[in-house]
């Protein structure tokens, strides 16, 4: 059983070779255990977020000479009295740092204990402390600031502020079941149809939020399809900026899927170059092409490459059909335009963007279009938008449970109906925000997290 | 050109998500650019060795929540105004800062650049500082304590003693010479010789300690060899108390050279399993016995394993000709005693070490041995080792001088020459600690620091 009185410890900073690691203390004696082996000033003496230089050991033996940094609770990230040693960035002196202070009283942190404790310890709510880890894992900008602005609030005082309004009708209308029979109303139907109204409005802004919210925080797996030697290896090379795929003139040349990430317009997209689609005798490659629509199925957007160099429209118009069908959002690629008949150009429906992914020739406006096609815009500070799946989930169920609510509203039901879905409503909403919470849920968030965080 | 009035940055944790990351600048302006970034306090205002917390960015944009210590010349590593950013771990928010601050007027640090900059503006000698990176690569926690003891001053100060009372007499010596023919004696002969054979005893005594002290921060490349089936890889399995090497009962098993590294008695062993020495058909395996002869060659130590369940006393002796004839240090090591004949234990040596690696009986005896071999002691806090090629090769070149300057002497040749001879080893002596510097030198030192130290 691990006791909030505890004092956790656990290395902060990446594990490896360097000039630094930063060792990090949290709990009531954080201090005082690092007094015990401290060679230097008083610890317990000094003003919070100061910092100390000294050696570090028991009697007679110094594992290294270490700066100190002491926060004193409530004053830290934790809440808690907080020590952070930097020692040099060496694994044996880590280790025998972290032994020594564990042989004082202090315990190994499990992952994600000190963003955890910071939220018990009423630091920052539920949402917030996902925000950090997001923050942690942030792989552009756009995800960094998107939860920066999480981290420092971003919808969870307005989400708070309207849970709170519904609790409140929630009350009224359990105190008229208290009276039974008598037919009161406290809560007036009215008020609380407009406010459900409000909040379902705000609810589905955030909604719609995530999908750029995904796309920012997780990339687009981006499928780069086509019939054999229609340029896609060439594409993806371009697209990457470096010489990824093999590319020859001879089709069926790439058979494994060979995937790269690059960032565009702030977004990660994990562009996959695939096995042409044919039938084909060569077992391996016929794997290939199985692999491809796999991938194609599994796609967030597929650019789909017509070499307009060797394609009648008549085939053109049937490839589509069959890409159609898939379901997958996609992009018509017309490559190698240089090479193409002047009549196909002019007969391609508008739709379609022309290339030549070997002359790099409007790559650039490919590239517009496919951000322009995930709408993605820059975040900016103090932009909400949700990246979490997991509030994504609970805003939908929120939303769902106020419909509910609405709904039973119109058909009369009665308060004890109406109470129920509320509930549910405030129970989703609840969860975002960590008001309510089980273990299950913060094992759930908090094991993701780094140890250290 | 870099000027040590520049400002230089560095990330002083490894790359990599985790919890934490440390970015460091050191230099006049350190502070004043991170105050054109930071939203918080007034750092400028701010006392010496104090943490705050604030965002990081420019107008309308902030990159991370930060922690920012600071620290005012000369009280800082580098004994110039320093700055450490404790940022959240992500390698994206680490770059964005970076650039914010190198936008401000920080440079790009070179490797060591800090730790440089500390040796140029007086912290420690040169031989200190290359204890700090000797500190930070320390592979045991024996390296480790040697490192720490010479960061802290070690032979630093000693040498610097010695090395003064040796200029006193250089000085004496060419002053007669400025009396040319006078035959003037300013330096007593008698005294110079003390001084010169108090210096070389202590020379000698760090010279010796080379010996343990390379052992212990390099570590003993040892090769188990021995005929084929003589239970090599059984032996280095139980060393490392894993399954590493494929075991059969089948001579020829082992043809790669497979190795790990184990601590023992504070010291990293490289322990190689290498295919039995025999004459085989077998192309693969042969390749293997040319590669095992290489090893051996190249050895600290081999572990040559006699099989005594099938080697006779005639074999033994004729096997351990050989070994002799490579001039490598060996130990001999009967493998399986629960198998051996009782005749042949008893008309064997006594400097055989009897085991059974597969029994794991005597292991522990083994390592000790081992240990003992190379007169390995815990290194404590306050012992002086040379862990350094270079201080060791400029301590032997410094002896050498004063062997010259005594031969000299007892010869009675004229001054010019002893002052020669006194001046080389004062060069040497001065290059250790870095009195005498070239830009060579550092250079060769500091480009293999991590950067951000």
């Amino acid at each position: 059983m691990n006791s909030i009185d505890d004092t956790i410890i656990a290395l902060a900073t990446p594990p490896g070779i360097s000039a630094l690691a930063v060792i990090r203390l949290s709990g009531k004696n954080a201090i005082e255990i690092t007094q015990q082996v401290f060679k230097g000033k008083n610890l317990l003496q000094q003003p919070s977020h100061t910092v100390h230089l000294g050696g570090l050991g028991e009697k007679g033996r110094t594992i290294d000479e270490v700066m100190v940094a002491i926060f004193k609770e409530p004053h830290s990230f934790t809440k808690e009295n907080s020590v952070e040693i930097s020692c040099h960035g060496s694994p044996v002196i880590v280790k025998e740092i972290i032994k020594l202070l564990m042989a004082q009283g202090a315990r190994l942190a499990k992952p994600g204990e000190f963003t955890q404790r910071a939220f018990f310890n009423g630091r920052f709510d539920l949402a917030q402390a996902e925000a950090v880890a997001d923050l942690i894992h942030a792989e552009n900008d756009n995800a960094r600031q998107a939860a920066l602005n999480q981290m420092r609030g971003g919808f969870s005082k307005e989400i708070q502020h309207l849970r709170e309004e519904l609790i409140h009708f929630a009350s009224l209308i359990e105190l008229e079941l208290d009276f039974g029979e008598e037919d009161v109303e406290f809560a007036k139907r009215e008020d609380l149809k407009k406010l459900i109204q409000q909040i379902q409005i705000y609810l589905q802004s955030l909604i719609q939020s995530f999908d750029q919210g995904n796309v920012i925080k997780n990339g687009v797996p981006t499928v780069i399809a086509g019939k054999p030697n229609a340029g896609k290896s060439t594409l993806l090379n371009a697209l990457l900026n470096e010489e990824k795929a093999i590319v020859s003139d001879i089709p069926g040349t790439t058979r494994d899927v060979i995937e790269d990430e690059v960032v565009i317009g702030g977004v990660n997209f994990r562009f996959m170059d695939t096995a042409g689609l044919r039938e084909t005798a060569d077992v391996v490659e016929s794997i290939g092409v199985e692999r491809t629509r796999e991938r194609m199925k599994n796609a967030s957007l597929i650019l789909y490459l017509f070499d307009l160099a060797q394609t009648s429209l008549e085939e053109i118009h049937g490839q589509e059909k069959e890409l159609q069908s898939l379901g997958i959002p996609y992009m018509k690629i017309g490559n190698k335009i240089d090479q193409a008949k002047k009549e196909v150009i002019e007969q391609l429906p508008n739709d379609f963007i022309l290339i030549s992914a070997f002359a790099k020739t409007n790559l650039s406006q490919l590239k517009d279009k496919i951000v322009s096609f995930f709408q993605i815009k820059e975040i900016k500070q103090g932009d909400v938008v949700v990246t979490n799946m997991r509030h994504y989930q609970n805003l939908v169920q929120t939303n769902d449970a106020l419909d509910r609510v609405l709904h039973g509203m119109d058909h009369a039901v009665t308060g004890d109906f109406l109470a129920m879905d509320i509930r549910q409503a405030l129970h989703y909403l609840g969860e975002i925000t960590g008001q309510i919470t089980s273990d299950d849920l913060l094992a759930n968030i908090f094991s993701k997290f780094c140890i250290g965080k």
